[in-house]
């Protein structure tokens, strides 16, 4: 079985890697479908499992699963139920075959999976650069600044609440892809190549 | 112009993979090569050359070079001219054409020529076994583990003088490779079409 997990950088162009790697290979690349799948399990919005699925999580995530239990006070039902389901929805998804997974901790769910582990990222110059060209709002750099300090530091937390590992350690990845100053089509045919040997020589 | 650089830890297969991959793009690689043209040009033997070029750097090589001056008593006068002559026979390679330089700082050393840059690491497990398994003087595993740590010591602190990054920073490189549980036969077709495409989008 090939699943394929994907840690990134906010703005290192993870989330176009992922589904453009997906599409060369064939197979299906979970990322808003597996917040859609969460969302309808329980009939709340997508947007609003987005959030707090990537925004909140130092405050709201159970600290029990695999940690020692500090504080409760601050965790929110919604959350619990969200992370807890997320967790379920990315073990059925790669139950059922080959597949490419974006962010989420999947890389440490699907441990026993075996996956190749892929961590993306990019100079501060490329990343913002990639962001602006993306916005839809109209955000100023420094804004994005913000927001990517913000949003990379809960990948971190999350990441490290489920794994004893460091978000963003080479040591963790099968394969580290710089995408500074590239487009990311353009490395798609090299690293396909590269993961179907791997596969092919386990 | 298509210059590769490869730095790598001890044990993790580096300077195998820069010879395989310069052998399947079909252009030279200086490792070795590196060494002995060093050592023609002072007449002194390879042997020497390479003890004293990744062995004693820390207290041989001069400050000067990019930093500020501290201690001149533990400089050799071979250590310093080896250092030099290497920097220069570096430059020298890489203006006659595409190839793969394996250590040695070739990545700062060659900046302007905008190389390719890839570093290899592994866990400690494959990298002692690969030691162990290519070793010809019968050292023990706790023999290896010493050596390893001394000349990856070397080789961040060699890199750290010619440079104000950081040796082994995944930001440093283009690409990072985990060799780990893997034969380096296997990554290279797949690292060849990475490598082709990325130097065709430039």
């Amino acid at each position: 079985m090939r699943i394929i997990t994907i840690e990134r950088e906010f703005g290192s162009g993870g989330r176009e890697l992922g589904k453009r790697l997906a599409g060369s290979m064939e197979i299906p690349c979970y990322d808003q479908e597996l917040i859609d799948e969460v969302a309808k399990l329980h009939n709340l919005s997508p947007e609003y499992i987005e959030r707090i699925s990537e925004s909140d999580i130092r405050t709201v995530y159970p600290r029990t699963i695999g940690h020692r239990f500090s504080s409760m006070r601050a965790i929110s039902n919604d959350s619990i139920k969200v992370a807890a389901s997320q967790k379920k929805v990315i073990e059925r998804l790669a139950s059922q075959g080959d597949c490419v997974l974006v962010g989420r901790g999947a890389d440490v769910i699907l441990k026993e999976y075996r996956p190749f582990r892929i961590f993306v990222y990019a100079d501060q110059v490329s990343k913002i650069n990639r962001c602006l060209a993306r916005s839809e709002k109209g955000e100023n750099e420094k804004e994005i600044q913000r927001q990517m300090k913000y949003i990379d530091k809960n990948r971190e937390i999350y990441h490290d609440l489920l794994s004893d590992t460091k978000w963003g350690d080479k040591e963790n990845y099968h394969l580290c892809i710089n995408t500074s100053g590239r487009t990311i089509k353009s490395l798609i045919p090299g690293l396909t190549a590269y993961i179907y040997d791997w596969f092919q020589n386990q």
